[in-house]
């Protein structure tokens, strides 16, 4: 069967350069414990190094700001607790968005219980969080801003670089989480005045199970999660994942060689997808933001239908999508990054994410449209709320999506 | 150069069946994220619930009580904080011995400073933990005790299954740091009455970065460190590791398939390596259990002599070996382990591990023992304390070696 993936905001393939890395750091000389003294453990710390430089390389970061982590959830949790707990004593407020990934979120959430004070910003239509009201939350008592750079279900960029302005010379700590943005957009730490940032690699085309945060020097920041060795400068305990690191490392450096072009490339594929997919079908409307969005994104809400049954059709014509959060799936809570943008309960049941990547061409588009069309006709025709509802009726107005295709 | 690696206990190189599984789950169809709905994620959701049937049967669990984690330190970290915060109603004290990895000891020592109480067991100059000293610590406010089931430096195994029957029935939850034991020695949760058991992938010829928390159904735990997506059945958030734990899957199968036959083969050239080292050199002491120890492990102090110095000369003779606790080389600090024994501050800065593996043969023990023997004539001769200290004043008795080989 013709397999169509379009998920790469849920997982990208390894890149085949990646995946020779990550072999060769398993097996030869190349398994040592990067504590080590000998030889074997030499060959792994240097590997290390190397690594750690491109990873910095790729944010516009110092080397030894790189600390390797087991993903994007870690490194979340890592800076939010370790910033949160080390700043206690100077003030008790956070400040976050509605939109934020659940790894986030949560751990503002659980930083709540612990008498904290948090403020959850909320997003307009296109799940944009406003400056001004980043400003206006700021009290003295504030010592974090935790706000993602782009958002993964619906492709929304945030200002960043204002924020970070905002931020500056508060002796607040900013934490962007870039899990989806690096690769995509340029993600630069001193241009967009971030202190605390997260990277994925399996978002990257790099493996799974390994991540980064990055701490500009200075940052009033220590590690709360584990206690242990003393790797990583003391920063992070636990025996390095040198494959991983390896291929963290190669995949950041892929990413930026890559960038231009394929963004280029993505981008027209995306367009017709929007394009094509809003003109073809009614009572469709994209998510996100219409034009500041990541090149490879396109979202929708489709009225009238689930979600999830779309996703297991396309699944049967080999296509690949998501529905809601990727990781919420199996819940029926519909996703929180759609209500916070005023989408109705019902509707934002009816979400599709299309996330295109390296291996799409335009004939992926079209086999996807080809597919589409017989699924939503299906699905429309046997909705019994198709009479029902007035879906307009509580829907903040998502902008004149036409006018963008 | 020869190259001999005595060093399987910092890290094992990763078995050529597993770098090939963590390869094809990079690849082909395989990368898909274990919580999308589709083809690519079910390919991965596959994968894990299969690596985790592995995991299991080699511990004597069920497929459930497996959670994923980055290593042996998230492990640790894990059980602990998870078990003391989800208890700390019930009581707050907490057991450990003073030969825990660092991960399990400073993890333990971090609930001190949360209002913990803590005690931490003395060790015999074996390194041994004494089950009368466990039961005469069990107070009321007891809620964990943790133990590690065989120590990294020194390869003393403790006698967990005796542990385990005091604390049976008490209520009180017990953690064992399976790190080292797991592929060498029957591990069996049920056998050994154990409720939280950590295990380690690179430590068995399995990927760096990958671990699991074994957690028996029914125990007072919950996740207390990362929040997140609702992976491993909310008890692990973050993006599952799925080549990973593929790897860790298959090595914990191919451990349980070669563990008697390899531990037949590792123990006769250990004993050769113990039983010509003691004998060839004088002033050289068996460090842990001289029966009771890994059949893979033998470690010694030789005085007179500074461990690191050694382990750089063995180096250039293609031999990897190490001296204290790996994680602390570079540490000026001699290990905390050893100075637990008994073993003055002086010796145990002269401390060698080595330990053997699946690709050690005899003609490794002979290279080492001929390389090894101009080695400790150089340094002794060139070693000013040499005349100065009586080493044996404090040292306690550490028992008849020579009876031993
Ligand atoms: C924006 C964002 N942050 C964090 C994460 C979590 O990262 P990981 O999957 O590496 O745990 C994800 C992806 O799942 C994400 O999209
Ligand atoms: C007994 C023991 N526990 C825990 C660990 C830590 O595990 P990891 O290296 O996977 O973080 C190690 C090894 O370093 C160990 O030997």
């Amino acid at each position: 069967m013709r397999r169509v993936y379009f998920d790469h905001s849920a997982t990208t393939p390894v890149h085949p350069l990646v995946a020779e890395e990550v072999y060769r750091f398993m097996t030869e000389h190349n398994y040592g414990n990067p504590s080590s003294l000998h030889y074997f453990g030499q060959i792994a710390r240097k590997a290390l190094d190397e690594s750690r430089e491109k990873v910095a390389k790729a944010i516009g970061a110092k080397s030894e700001e790189i600390i390797f982590t087991s993903g994007g959830t870690e490194s979340d949790n890592m800076a939010i607790h370790g910033a949160a707990l080390t700043n206690i004593k100077r003030g008790n407020h956070v400040i976050t968005s509605a939109v934020e990934h659940h790894a986030a979120l949560n751990a503002v959430k659980a930083l709540a219980k612990q008498g904290f004070s948090v403020t959850v910003l909320p997003v307009d239509q296109y799940g944009m969080v406003n400056v001004d009201d980043v400003e206006k939350a700021i009290t003295d008592k504030t010592i974090l801003i935790s706000i993602m750079h782009a958002n993964n279900e619906v492709g929304t960029i945030m200002p960043i670089a204002e924020i970070g302005k905002v931020v500056k010379d508060r002796g607040i700590i900013f934490h962007v989480d870039a899990v989806q943005s690096l690769g995509k957009i340029p993600v630069n730490v001193d241009d967009l005045g971030i202190d605390l940032l997260t990277v994925s690699g399996h978002k990257i085309y790099g493996p799974k199970g390994i991540g980064a945060l990055y701490v500009r020097k200075g940052t009033r920041w220590r590690p709360t999660l584990f206690h242990g060795g003393a790797q990583e400068r003391l920063r992070r305990a636990g025996t390095e994942n040198v494959p991983g690191i390896v291929g963290l490392g190669k995949a950041a450096e892929l990413a930026m060689e890559n960038m231009e072009a394929e963004n280029k490339r993505l981008l027209t594929l995306r367009d017709k997808l929007i394009g094509e997919v809003t003109k073809r079908f009614s009572h469709v409307r994209l998510t996100g933001h219409p034009t500041i969005r990541l090149p490879n994104h396109a979202s929708f809400v489709f009225e009238y239908i689930e979600g999830e049954s779309v996703l297991l059709s396309l699944d049967m014509k080999g296509i690949a999508a998501s529905t809601g959060s990727a990781c919420a799936s199996g819940s029926l809570e519909p996703s929180h990054v759609l209500l916070s943008m005023g989408i109705p309960h019902e509707i934002a049941h009816g979400s599709i994410r299309l996330t295109l990547g390296a291996g799409n061409t335009e004939e992926d588009v079209d086999y996807f449209l080809e597919a589409m069309g017989p699924i939503v006709e299906r699905f429309r025709s046997m909705s019994p709320l198709s009479e029902e509802i007035d879906y307009n009726k509580n829907i903040k107005d998502p902008g004149n999506l036409q006018s963008y295709c």
